[in-house]
């Protein structure tokens, strides 16, 4: 399955236009000093401050999560934040495993579109480290199939058998996964909030620890905790980037349901849907975030997307035309959930303020120089749930 | 705080009108031969049916869940029941404790008002009865706060304080507690699906065990196996029933930092901004379902909801004015909470579902006779979140 711009489906042909009045996010890490009341506080501090919005003009929060009820035992996340705000506005919890924070932003904007509420928050939120690694991982395993769960099967494991896949059917080099694992270190190095601001080479990645075979440590997304916040509304002359494209797709939870390992059928959909809901095509995509939870996964995302052919992504990103500075698209400028770190509920709110500042020039050290239209792609489980968003500056 | 008709905030002014093409409930009980997947296929192959729609048409899936993850282990609910019914359409967890239903049918209403889908199922499923009390009881404490969960209370503490306060404040009688229970018990002997189709008597629950005190176990609502679907459409001549108000709110977490415990200030919010959206007062409402999760929660409703003065719900539904074939409004014909179940994620949708069967005449043996305008409370926690909602019919 291929990106298919000629399928047509009616009700997916609403023209979108939605305004960002403003983005941030915290410093991403391991951030044991702080809670996550005071991570969410932060960064909507900040927002609210950005857009020049008193509180009491928020008429709806929606929060992107994945484990607080699992590891923290605390549900009702909603209230929960808007109690810490000070806020009485309608307020809900979102979950889709690691696409969470995509999907609360998909809801968010269909909520000013609406009509109902003119001013959201969106906030994306994920607290990790305070937890056993293995209490973490079977809370995350929580977004895959029962099979895989009860096969004791762990997404880096499901991740591997993908890139198994991929390297037999088109040749793709363990080479080429580091490749995009030495870039988006390369990128987060230029990014104050990341994780990880050290840039790595190719000889670390292929001598790193293997966590499940050809997947290596330095193939991984970490365990973080962080916080990211949005401010949508609709679109008017106050905000200079709108999302004109949000779309959701899903498929089969656990892998062994599938016709192909090599694409996620999610991506294609939600994808094919948001370039036509956007009248565009992939090459006017200038920067794009997309979820690299493995470095497998970016290289599927580029072909998936239709950055690059089926099979041709690995090379392409080995050659440098996704690295800053040099490529187009210029792919995960933030680091990624690579090097950036990968708080799973916020990643999907992240990715949108990492492009709402591309494309309102306020990236510094990592602007990509004329950017005017971007991309963001948030999958939840090993594809079960794919999120895209499509931004332009106005 | 009373109902505030006059206030006014122009972002909720907006005119709502979307359509219920069908509605179904699973029975509700101790099902621990069928499984949740079975619980959703089976009110969803049913609402398909009544609305004469194609799988195909569904655009968009909202799930409310709320103890899927702590008690199952299972995350990513929206894309396990997009599998489960062969979907690959966006599909959405929420989350909001007890009010994750409400709150499922709130979003999904404005993803149709957004313009973007066109069908819309709603899901609401709740697994309750196949895990030991005490995880369920722990798991449901994850909707209070911090300090409440640390005290060891439990929801059915947190509501008895809050019938001391009233009982002591308004002089509120526990054989007037107990009526309510009569009262809703009798409305479940008329409905096929509910959990307790058994008519009680004052006398049963004013001898029955103590849970906590003034709260005897027939005070209290059961722990509930269920599910309920919906089908939600942009309002044309095929729905004879319209969700014209569609309204949240919410409130902190905890008792100890509210100004009055008589009262659920989101209720009022909600419902002041309900009745403003849909141009009508509380007298206009016919039939209601109300979140009675305790006796006390329903005499509270009702005054909160403006259908009694402050302080006069009790002897009101003593005297029968809420009773079928008596009252106006009738208050909770499918039995409720109390008497027809709660399972937590599924009872905001099958409130909905209860008044569109009564409005489009479907109701059977508790059809309440020219019903026109319904209304529906769903609460989370002990009143943190509040979802209402006004159905007309066409």
């Amino acid at each position: 399955m291929e990106l298919i711009l000629s399928e047509h489906s009616e009700s997916k042909d609403l023209i979108m236009k939605v305004g960002i009045l403003a983005g941030a996010t915290s410093n991403f890490g391991e951030l044991w000093h702080i809670s996550p009341r005071q991570m969410v506080r932060e960064v909507t501090d900040e927002v609210l401050k950005e857009a020049r919005l008193p509180k009491s003009k928020i008429d709806a929060v929606f929060v992107g999560n994945m484990l607080s009820s699992s590891l923290g035992n605390q549900d009702h996340l909603g209230a929960f934040f808007a109690e810490e705000l000070g806020l009485s506005v309608p307020s809900t919890k979102v979950e889709a495993a690691c696409a969470s924070g995509g999907l609360s932003v998909h809801l968010a904007a269909l909520s000013i579109l609406s009509g109902q509420y003119r001013h959201v928050l969106v906030i994306g939120v994920e607290k990790m480290t305070d937890y056993k690694p293995e209490l973490v991982n079977r809370a995350l395993m929580g977004a895959g199939s029962d099979g895989e769960r009860e096969a004791g099967a762990t997404f880096s494991a499901l991740y591997a058998l993908i890139a198994r896949v991929h390297m037999a059917k088109y040749g793709t080099k363990e080479i080429e996964l580091a490749q995009v694992a030495v870039k988006n270190h390369y990128h987060a190095s230029l990014n104050s909030h990341a994780q990880f601001k050290k840039q790595i080479t190719l000889k670390q990645v292929l001598k790193s620890p293997p966590v499940s075979s050809p997947l290596k440590i330095l193939d991984c997304s970490p365990i973080t905790d962080g916080a990211a916040a949005l401010i949508l509304s609709p679109s008017d002359n106050k905000s200079q980037v709108s999302i004109i494209a949000s779309q959701v797709a899903t498929d089969t939870l656990g892998l062994s349901q599938r016709e192909d390992l090599t694409s996620l059928k999610a991506s294609i959909i939600a994808a094919t849907n948001a370039y036509r809901q956007a009248g565009i095509t992939p090459l006017d995509i200038d920067v794009a975030e997309v979820h690299d939870c493995f470095t497998i996964a970016e290289i599927i995302a580029m072909e998936d997307l239709g950055f690059f052919p089926k099979g041709e992504a690995a090379k392409n990103i080995f050659a440098k035309k996704t690295w800053i500075g040099i490529g187009h698209p210029v792919v995960n400028t933030s680091g990624g959930l690579k090097a950036a770190g990968h708080p799973v509920g916020a990643t999907g709110v992240k990715q949108i303020v990492e492009i709402f500042h591309q494309l309102n020039g306020t990236s510094g050290n990592k602007q990509v120089e004329n950017a005017r239209l971007g991309l963001t792609h948030n999958v939840g489980g090993s594809g079960a749930t794919c999120v895209i968003h499509i931004l332009k500056k106005n």
